[in-house]
């Protein structure tokens, strides 16, 4: 038996009944076979200082970044604010971007973001992109994965109901499986 | 006599001997005549967390919003963290656009930045501008400013001691006078 | 009788039924009082290349510059391909950056954008704020305007039929005079 | 002897002396062990038009994308024009991304980028790699490599003679030698 490939689900929203935490959860449950997926939050992320950024940092960033190293892959949920990356998200990749460990460095990452609105995150898939291409994450091309109108396909605690949404997010994560085989841990 | 023209200089960084919070100083005290600049920080913005954003908002937000309503116009001073805005001021950002005082809408805004590297900002200025134009900023065109190689203009603890670049704040400063004049806050 | 408000909507397509070729045509008949609008084509725009880049530019492009420096305001009419600005209308904008008549310098400038996806152009909005601010025109912020599905909104020749996004097309080039009363030509 | 791995080097420019061109040819003559290094050119690539775009393609397109179908990877040299990348680039790219033959899609690429200013086109990089992702090319993420203040490291036909930057380029084309490897063709 081998042991399952480990993904982790990073949903950049702080909300309680955010819909992509709701995504995030969804991603736990829809875990492809041979693989584990488990999700990750930024609540215990604070503001990025440089002041606060040397030999140790703080046990949040520590702890997230702990857990994103041991990852075989990473699955990235973003909202959309002001056309692009939350500005909560972008803080924690400028943490992870900084100090001796750099989990994002070389790890395949597939990115989904869902919002309200008609065009479901874009905008901040693009710019998310930008900034990934920039911490060396592989991110994966293909499929893009938008989910517009999310209030409506999730309950009111955030939860994706919405079967033909999980179906992508299981299709999503098969594809992840795939991108990850090109790029092993031990590089 | 008139009253002058209040300028707000907001600084995108949290740390104390920040080269840009250093940039947000010399803007204070290269105020053209007719102006009164004052720096502002964010020290106080909490991480943006939709349920903290209700009828009231965060005390630190509400303060930055009163003293950016007040203002005639702006001067953002970025810095650049993974070729985009900082985290931690997309954060600010991110909270100027909600609620129901939306402080930057229709607000004249002039932009610079700082970085020790050569390219001074150029990336983060470009996503700056994207931003602000969702918020309906008024944002100058020209003329850019950026501050390239910033550790050797600034002593240690942040502040801007190089004259050329002085210089070139002021000139920046009156532009943005110029600017604003087409957009008068009654607007 | 005071001079009417000369206005160019040009269309960032070679495609003869283009939809943002009929945009730009609706924007014709569309036409606020007290202004006249005229439509403007990129056809005579040959590819960007340096060697024809000196005291004279080739005629179509000194056409096309004498036909927007004689504008008061300019709406761009762009399709999104690649999710950006198409290149031909890039380079047409890059053409308008050269030399020593630079048009779109100090010009306000208004944005729509028409597409047969759902997104209708968002994402070529986005990039084609940032190289307008480059040539310093003064780009309105808002309102947006996107015309998603916009091939079921015009007929077989790209003539814009549907009555509501009509409307808003209407109420964008009011907004564009409102705007461009901010920076009259003279500047 | 195994075939040795075809690199094609797209030089984003049409001016003969361009420093770009000169990147292309560079590149040619520094083929790592086990490679052949092909320059290609877009002179012959005409503007993007959708009534030109049928079941066949215009002969200029069509032998550009035969000849990066053909090739194991890519590297694309990129101007920056009006912060992004040039039009006459993007709609070479267009082009590319049209109709069945996808040759960009799976490519392992590769990108540098030469200007004479001191911001070396970092700006139309991001804006490259922005559009190769909805091309589906497999961007390598790193190093990234540019080129400032190029005209003092060319000749006056724009061949580049700086040693520096040559030993840069060779390193980045074995970058590229390793990143290929991981998209094998027959994908």
């Amino acid at each position: 038996m081998s042991t399952p490939l480990r993904i982790v689900a990073l949903a950049g929203s702080l909300r309680r009944a955010s819909l992509n935490r709701g995504v995030a959860r969804a991603a736990v449950e829809l875990a492809p076979p041979g693989t584990v997926v488990e999700a990750a939050y930024i609540d215990d992320i604070p503001l990025y200082n440089g002041d606060l950024d040397g030999a140790t940092q703080p046990p949040g960033v520590a702890a997230l970044k702990a857990k994103l190293a041991a990852a075989d892959a990473v699955l990235i949920v973003t909202p959309e604010y002001n056309y692009s990356v939350p500005g909560v998200l972008k803080n924690t990749l400028d943490w992870l971007s900084r100090g001796t460990q750099k989990p994002l460095k070389g790890k395949p990452v597939a990115i989904v973001g869902a919002s309200p609105g008609y065009f479901g995150t874009v905008r901040s898939q693009t710019h998310l992109r930008w900034v990934l291409d920039v911490l060396q994450a592989r991110n994966m091309p293909q499929p893009e994965m938008i989910v517009p109108l999310a209030d409506k396909k999730a309950d009111a605690d955030g939860n994706l109901t919405d079967e033909e949404t999980r179906n992508k997010l299981r299709g999503l994560l098969e594809r992840l499986v795939e991108w990850a085989a090109r790029f092993p841990k031990e590089d």
